[in-house]
């Protein structure tokens, strides 16, 4: 085993503190890897708090994760030591499925694993711990490559609000001569702005803040509307073919909807604690759709890497320390950072 | 002004009662035809009573109209005294607006004009009366040709469930290869099982009635789950692409999104009077859409007329004079009619 040590929840709800364990050993497909930044995600907070489900405890959160190759497996093709490396979400799926047979682990039908708070059930049935830590083992086929030309930081965010923005706007066709209207301007939402202006559309900001208006012009964004403001709100009417929606908070999907075109896809990528209602009439009057997106396959989260590369994209980051993370936690929680914060591990 | 007759509630929720009244005098593009046959759909239903929104009364009910042509005007093109002719739920558009310059007047960006219970704002600012009369006035625009072939009664409700339930099985290219589940064994499911079939998709019926396996079979659907059973329901799902919903009733649309394959889309058509409620994880967990549909395109109907004719595809009817409306209406509330009743206009 492999002795290494993170920052863990030792119970649900409780604040992270330092703690020590270890990484199985590498097998023949395996990679370690050191991490060398590791970005946090609002899902890390929901995790710890049991917000969503039963969690497994101690636990190590963080799936946005970025390092160099330690060490790889005997039968590893992609990868040697010293490559710049990350993974996101997950670390393993069932392989065999339709999903993961169409590169989309992320839908795999017996269930992938998460990065951290899950079971590897397909390997040795232990917990998986994630990034908030200084080492990792990871199957090969779940390590993705880096770009060296991106700066290493604005880098980790990209493996998961990243790869949730960039996967719907591809999925649905985003592009030159589409409206997008991105709701909520926070970690996912600039991530959709950087992206959808890449990608030729023209992209407009709803937010329930003014204050956010200059810095979605600075992300790029061609409109902004205070979705507060009833006027703004009622002559944005029918004027987007999709909303990319990223807000975790609850919020009035079926209103929004109203903003749609004919024939308009609400997309949506945050979680709610509540469930969406949903007349029949915000879905027939117009055949406007509402649908949601979850990560992305393992083969497109390396083609939106790329594509990072190529454009050169990152996540605008805050770094911090390890033992500020209680402290981005409720920063987080006020949506007190622009837009995403980032541990550096050397920190830890 | 035509003078003509028809049954009317004089006002909300009132019994239906003979009543004269007049159409208007026909303009150079209009058509007269006279009323052979009217279905009675379960919104006729619902706008007697006021239960979506506030009616225009004294209300004529029906907007599955089949009849012969007795009077063209001037300019009339397509239609010729004698001809046997249809009107559905829309009569008028605004013919300028994207949604119509595409052909779908049923998305008309300024409203389209209902067959009745509507205010045609484009012509003379006058309500409007549906089918349960003896004679009507069109625009030619919104008249179709009913081909000879088919038996007449059972092609009245193609005017709507017809089209409401071919449309979107069109749209989201339901055909060989597809797995679809039909929710809803009633007026609109009765024919979405029949197009199914004729397009090629493996239809299912998903039905909380036992008592309606053998109708479903001999519509022609491949296969009939109890979604009362709980083990027939655990070992459906992820097993469709698309569930066309045709339930009028409150139902938990959330736990059949559960019987969806990644990818897969839930198709509202019916119109239950509370919200859904959707979970995010019912949407983003399988990449599922929640989605809906309304009737169809002018020239869309036309084509499914033509589809019908050429497939043999009419309405499973059961014919009632006029003066049955009530107790039609009473038996339609119990799910009591093999799929839609008819009224036969020479009754009146």
């Amino acid at each position: 085993m492999i002795a290494t040590k993170g920052y863990a929840a030792l119970s649900a709800g409780e604040k992270l503190v330092e703690w020590d364990f270890e990484r199985r050993e590498i097998g023949p497909t395996d990679v370690q890897f050191d991490i060398l930044y590791c970005g946090v995600c609002h899902s890390d907070l929901h995790q710890v708090r049991n917000d969503w489900f039963e969690g497994i405890f101690p636990m190590v959160p963080g799936h946005e994760i970025v390092g160099r190759v330690a060490q790889v497996g005997a039968s590893v093709q992609k990868f040697k030591v010293g490559d710049l490396v990350g993974t996101g979400c997950m670390v393993d799926s069932c392989s065999s499925c339709a999903s993961c047979r169409d590169g989309e682990e992320q839908y795999c039908e017996r269930g992938n694993i998460q990065t951290y708070n899950g079971i590897n059930i397909y390997t040795d049935g232990m917990p998986t711990y994630g990034g908030y830590s200084k080492t990792i083992v990871v199957k090969e086929e779940f390590v993705l490559r880096v770009p060296e030309n991106l700066s290493l930081p604005g880098v980790a965010p990209l493996l998961c609000a990243g790869i949730t923005t960039y996967s719907p706007l591809r999925r649905w066709n985003v592009g030159a001569g589409t409206k997008l209207a991105v709701l909520g301007l926070g970690g996912l939402g600039h991530m959709a702005v950087k992206f959808g202006v890449a990608f030729g559309a023209e992209v407009t900001v709803l937010s329930t803040s003014a204050s956010k208006r200059e810095d979605a012009k600075r992300l790029g964004a061609h409109n902004f509307i205070v979705t507060t403001d009833p006027a703004e709100f009622e002559a944005a009417k029918r004027s987007f073919d999709y909303i990319l929606d990223t807000v975790s908070a609850a919020h009035d999907i079926a209103a929004y909807m109203g903003l749609l075109k004919t024939n308009g896809t609400h997309i949506c990528v945050g979680v709610p604690a509540v469930p969406a209602a949903i007349p029949a009439f915000s879905l027939i009057m117009n055949r406007n759709s509402l649908a949601g997106s979850m990560i992305g396959g393992i083969a497109e989260t390396q083609e939106m890497l790329d594509f990072c590369a190529a454009h050169n994209i990152t996540s605008d980051v805050e770094v911090i320390d390890m033992a500020y993370i209680e402290e981005a936690y409720a920063r987080m929680e006020k949506n007190d950072v622009k837009y995403r914060f980032v541990i550096d591990m050397a920190t830890l």
